[in-house]
């Protein structure tokens, strides 16, 4: 896969973003658009208090069609009972009026503050003529979708004729099972609504999903791919390849964007017992807080690894088997610390990407997990989030 | 309950502690001594990879009968294959020379770092002698065991004619399931080792086992009852009334001197589906970052709370039933945050104690958990522990 180096949207894809309101300053009103309808499937946050456009997405999805995009930021629209949906219902309606669509064809988003009124006024009144300024720069989409991101993030590649698009935004909140991220997958290739969404789960089950900054899970979470075939016929498995390797790629940017982050943390499982195991363990060191501090701190407490492996219900582990790795310097051998150089596992704690492997000796099951360091950052950036 | 102004040890019971050169400074080696044989019954880390005490002291609690136990700090003797085990049982066998008793009636337990060898000469020679200047204080033994903890910690209070101590440790890597946590529970009270194993499981289950300051379960954590019968019987209700008292005290003194806690949270759930759902519940929200760093920050962002009860995958919720409060406030009704003072939430969450009570409205489940804060302190001790 080679990454285009300034992104652009799909045949027929656009987008635009606005200042209506919501936060003090900078966008906080997007709205991407396709030409015409798209085939689109989508994965939602599994969190049991999911926001108002979570409930009304999931029926739109249902539908399997798109023509729009709709995503405020600042206020996530979510524990406000009735008027959330209504207010979601009203956000994609004002969004579908002035497409010149079906409201069934538009998704809205909303990220930022749990529990807040949604300002439905601001956002019907800021929609209207938004669709003459529609850009062919989705890192102005990109950038109208952010929160606490220190950057907007958008890829696209090319596979075969088609173009494959992402933008997206995530940075704290995140966690496995989809957790305060928005992620907007558009191509151009021709694909039904029941191909993409076999795709997508496959894709995000490997990518997305093993993606955690803090273990929380959000409760707006979004992925959505829509596919408008104005390029026609992609030969699938190619499709399907490409889109796993941008996932991928966003994943690894937003791990590198976590709140307060200072470098990516990347954990591979092998020979687990199986992938479930694997999957399990991979996600519990990546969440470990003394895993996180030790890398941030760039202090060779490796003795913490067996810890982390061991503290994981899910997996079943025999500890004489362990073996670690930090980079591609063994820290564990069958259980116990080698006798590695601490000043090399200081160097590979201060690198950009920090690797710890674990192979626990028992089975085929392999997986891998992205996470971040934790850092003071953090602590400070969530201490005062409403109050900023 | 009456808490003894300072506290001391039951009838027959006396402890001590000595420099042997494991730290660099202060107290690393503690022997505390029953003169009597006494019934003992204990809880282990649940931890895969657990260290060397803990596999051979299962072995040693299967007798049911203490006269000692000994403990290092600054090497927790984990992840060390055989040798671990050898050094273990030499470290036991040490303690009951210079008692002068059965190598079975001697628990040892080792806190600290992971990986490293036990320096086990040192707590040989270190163990000569210590019998000739055992102490009354329990707050000595208390201070021995110490890693990282701020102060010494140690309770006593009376029940019937006996006396009942608890001499603990433990503030980074403690979770739900005994993470690094030691505790010592004795008593001049007559039980047998099996009426002891089922009072300390149901007690600890309630009060140790719903302590999180970190989600990261220790390769160490134990938990210990001795009864040497010296003061007679005593009311089994109202001894197992008093244990669970004592217990839930000394969880509360541990959550308050979590790592880098500048309070303590305690999480309350009420009409949850099931005790179980409810535990895991309060758990969930003990353990919440986001919860955490906004308890921190004193950041009246209650809207993170319907996030992280909609997060735990163990407990069936119904977003329009939740009710939550802050203190006595309610912040939180029927899933919509109400129209509180934020000033209010400002100054409770400013408390040293900050109660958040969530109700699901769905059946008679209820639990509660301890936890604290999540502070840069934290991440500080945590960046930089095997270096310090």
């Amino acid at each position: 896969m080679n990454l285009h180096d300034t992104p652009r949207y799909p045949r027929g894809f656009s987008g635009t973003a606005a200042h209506v309101g919501i936060k003090k300053e900078g966008y906080d009103l997007t709205l991407m658009v396709s030409t015409v309808p798209a085939a689109a499937a989508a994965v939602f946050t599994q969190n049991q208090v999911p926001g108002a456009p979570i409930v009304v997405g999931r029926e739109i999805i249902a539908g399997g069609r798109l023509r729009g995009i709709v995503v405020n930021s600042r206020v996530a629209n979510v524990g406000r009972g009735q008027e959330g949906l209504d207010r979601a219902r009203r956000m994609g309606e004002a969004a579908a009026a002035e497409i010149g669509c079906d409201p069934g064809e538009v998704l809205m988003s909303s990220t930022g503050i749990i529990g807040a009124p949604l300002p439905i006024e601001k956002i019907e009144a800021g929609l209207v003529g938004m669709t003459e300024r529609l850009e062919s720069d989705p890192m102005i989409a990109a950038r109208g979708i952010m929160t606490t991101d220190t950057h907007p993030k958008a890829l696209s590649t090319t596979v075969g004729d088609a173009t494959l698009t992402i933008v997206a935004k995530g940075s704290g909140m995140i966690a496995p099972n989809m957790a305060t991220m928005l992620c907007y997958v558009m191509t151009d290739a021709e694909f039904t609504a029941e191909e993409l969404d076999g795709m997508l789960r496959t894709s995000v089950d490997r990518t997305l999903n093993m993606l955690s900054v803090d273990s929380d899970t959000s409760t707006s979470d979004t992925c959505v791919i829509w596919a408008n075939g104005l390029a026609g016929a992609v030969e699938k498995a190619d499709f399907a390849a490409t889109l796993d390797a941008l996932l991928e790629t966003m994943t690894e940017i937003l791990a590198r964007d976590g709140e307060g982050a200072t470098r990516v943390l990347r954990v591979s499982i092998r020979r687990a017992e199986d992938e479930a195991a694997a999957r399990a363990l991979a996600k519990s060191i990546v969440d470990s807080p003394l895993i996180k501090t030790m890398v941030h701190g760039g202090d060779p407490n490796v003795g913490r690894i067996l810890m982390a492996v061991g503290k994981c219900r899910e997996a079943r582990v025999l500890p004489g088997r362990i073996d670690a790795w930090v980079g591609d310097d063994q820290v564990v051998a069958s259980g116990t610390p080698t006798d590695f150089d601490p000043q090399m596992v200081r160097e590979r704690f201060g690198g950009s990407t920090v690797d710890i492997t674990v192979d626990l000796g028992l089975g085929d099951g392999s997986a891998r997990a992205w996470g971040c360091d934790l850092s003071e950052g953090y602590v400070e950036e969530n201490g005062a989030y409403v109050s900023t």
